[in-house]
């Protein structure tokens, strides 16, 4: 089992991300492949490390604010792209990457492929609830999407919820304004025929409010809303947080609760970031692409070097794949 | 000055009303139709109201669950459609609704009209920041939108937060997943030209965390994804309360620190509740509708009642229209 780091993706890069894979490696027993600037990476490394880790020069970087058109087309040689070729060319099982989202994204699907049968690409991020935690997908990979696409995502996270969370038979919500089926926009409407067509253990649709109380494993939603509301989640934590604090300061014993509350929210904010979940896959494609947040520690990036080898062990694109075109069948039959 | 209250609608109809009408005679100074069953209305009213509260009898209720499609048909006597009635043959300056949201919409919709040159309605909604309430538009009245639809929402919302929140020249926001006008779906990048190109003070694209930290005055987005992100507001902050209850709940003093905690939560919950700011007007009809949260208190429909007598008097459906208008007019000037 070995899996291509990108070594210059993500703030603290390469410090943050030698520092996971050595972890890693210690840890779960697997192989990394350190991909970028050769010198940076070896000061960082020093002496550490063994014959699993080993560095691969790559000459270019992806920049966070770079367009990821113009990377994939001018930076053949950026790191992301190196550790991408090295799954396409099986020297490794996986790749995972910090560095800019949108480029790690683009760069997975255009070397990589689609797999058979899939239309687009899905993120799945693991998000917290007042129970369980849930998958939530597509998180912005496909931002605009037809109903069959929905139905794709709904297979995928699926699947990746019973190897991630371990949910048998995962239940499956979609994203709406309203429970009743007639409820939603022309494309959660479509959407929801097909998922209901399908063996999919689809419970209908969640509202907004409803999937952080935990009513479901799987939330199917387009990229755009998806990555609008994973956003939203951030920022309204935050803004609460400071509009209590502004509530509290009216007394005392309030302002004293402020100063107790705020050693939980580090905690709260920790699980509200999808990269402790060990970052989100990108699904669909014809290999295992795992992408952190920039902000990534040390162990986010280790959490993620595990995700991508549990992902590999477990063939995810392939069993994706394989349900994904089942569940197409099936609900095109019932369409005929 | 004079308008029409569902008086049926809400969850404690039609005590909670008729309380909230006697509240705003007294301190607005306004008149109000109360409609609905004319004996559960007048044994609330008892001696209490003076000439400035009359009572118009309508016989039916469209219950909290019900379509508002069917509501529409079928109930031809129902409180909401004869309270639509009354601002329809002018003898009331507007109308307020705590009952089914989707009937009040849908009825003022059929009943009154779209204003000249207004494509679509818009639900606008005032929500909390860490920093100043901003207002959101669309919040659900229009759920398939295309670029001209968001634009003319640009419009209404700029109308509005210069009326309701007294801001002057209102910094607009589109709600996208990325800053750069390149970043988004098919509609929002349409939509980013047509805003840009327009009179109106378009700060660019918006993210989900930037609009809690009070970025701008007007959040635009389409009827879907502004009911999921009301709903997801709603829901996260429940979530969150819980989460950090159980953070906390690891040490005697973050225990202390959430029971000090809960005396700011019921203050917040009211902030993030719409009701509070007085209900959300549904914009670009010919007419006034305010539609309040079915769990509004009478102070709730107090405010309500204010922010319709405050839209009549400004004439903000005629604001609202001959802005539309000009605007629509700008952006086509540019195309052609």
């Amino acid at each position: 089992m070995k899996i291509a780091l990108d070594a210059m993706g993500g703030d603290a890069a390469p410090a943050v991300t030698v520092r996971g894979a050595l972890d890693a490696v210690d840890a779960l027993g697997i192989g990394v492949v350190l991909v970028g600037d050769e010198t940076r990476i070896r000061a960082e490394l020093g002496t550490q490390g063994d014959g699993r880790i080993s560095v691969r020069h790559a000459s270019e970087v992806v920049g966070m604010e770079e367009s990821p058109a113009v990377a994939l087309r001018r930076k053949k040689d950026s790191s992301i792209r190196v550790a991408v070729n090295l799954v396409k060319s099986g020297e490794a099982d996986a790749v995972v990457s910090a560095g800019n989202t949108g480029a790690a994204m683009a760069t997975s699907f255009l070397v990589l492929g689609a797999s058979e049968g899939v239309d687009r690409p899905g993120i799945a991020t693991v998000m917290p609830s007042a129970q369980d935690p849930f998958v939530l997908i597509d998180a912005g990979a496909t931002v605009d999407c037809k109903p069959m696409h929905l139905l794709q995502f709904g297979v995928m996270g699926e699947v990746y919820a019973s190897m991630a969370l371990g949910r048998a038979n995962p239940k499956i919500g979609l994203l709406s304004i309203g429970e009743e089926a007639s409820k939603g926009n022309e494309l959660t409407k479509e959407s929801f025929k097909l998922l209901s067509d399908s063996h999919l253990n689809f419970v209908g649709n969640v509202e907004g409010k409803d999937i952080f109380a935990g009513a479901v494993d799987v939330v199917v939603c387009d990229g755009f809303i998806g990555n609008v509301a994973l956003k939203i989640g951030e920022g309204i934590v935050e803004a609460a947080v400071h509009m209590l604090r502004r509530e509290l300061a009216h007394s005392l014993l309030g302002k004293l609760g402020y100063v107790l509350l705020k050693a939980g929210v580090p905690e709260l904010k920790k699980k509200l970031d999808y990269s402790e979940y060990g970052g989100a896959p990108l699904l669909g494609i014809n290999g295992i692409c795992i992408i952190s947040h920039g902000r990534s520690s040390s162990k986010a990036i280790r959490n993620a070097l595990a995700v991508a080898a549990d992902a590999a062990r477990n063939n995810l694109p392939e069993t994706i794949a394989r349900g994904v075109r089942k569940t197409v069948r099936e609900v095109t039959s019932v369409a005929s």
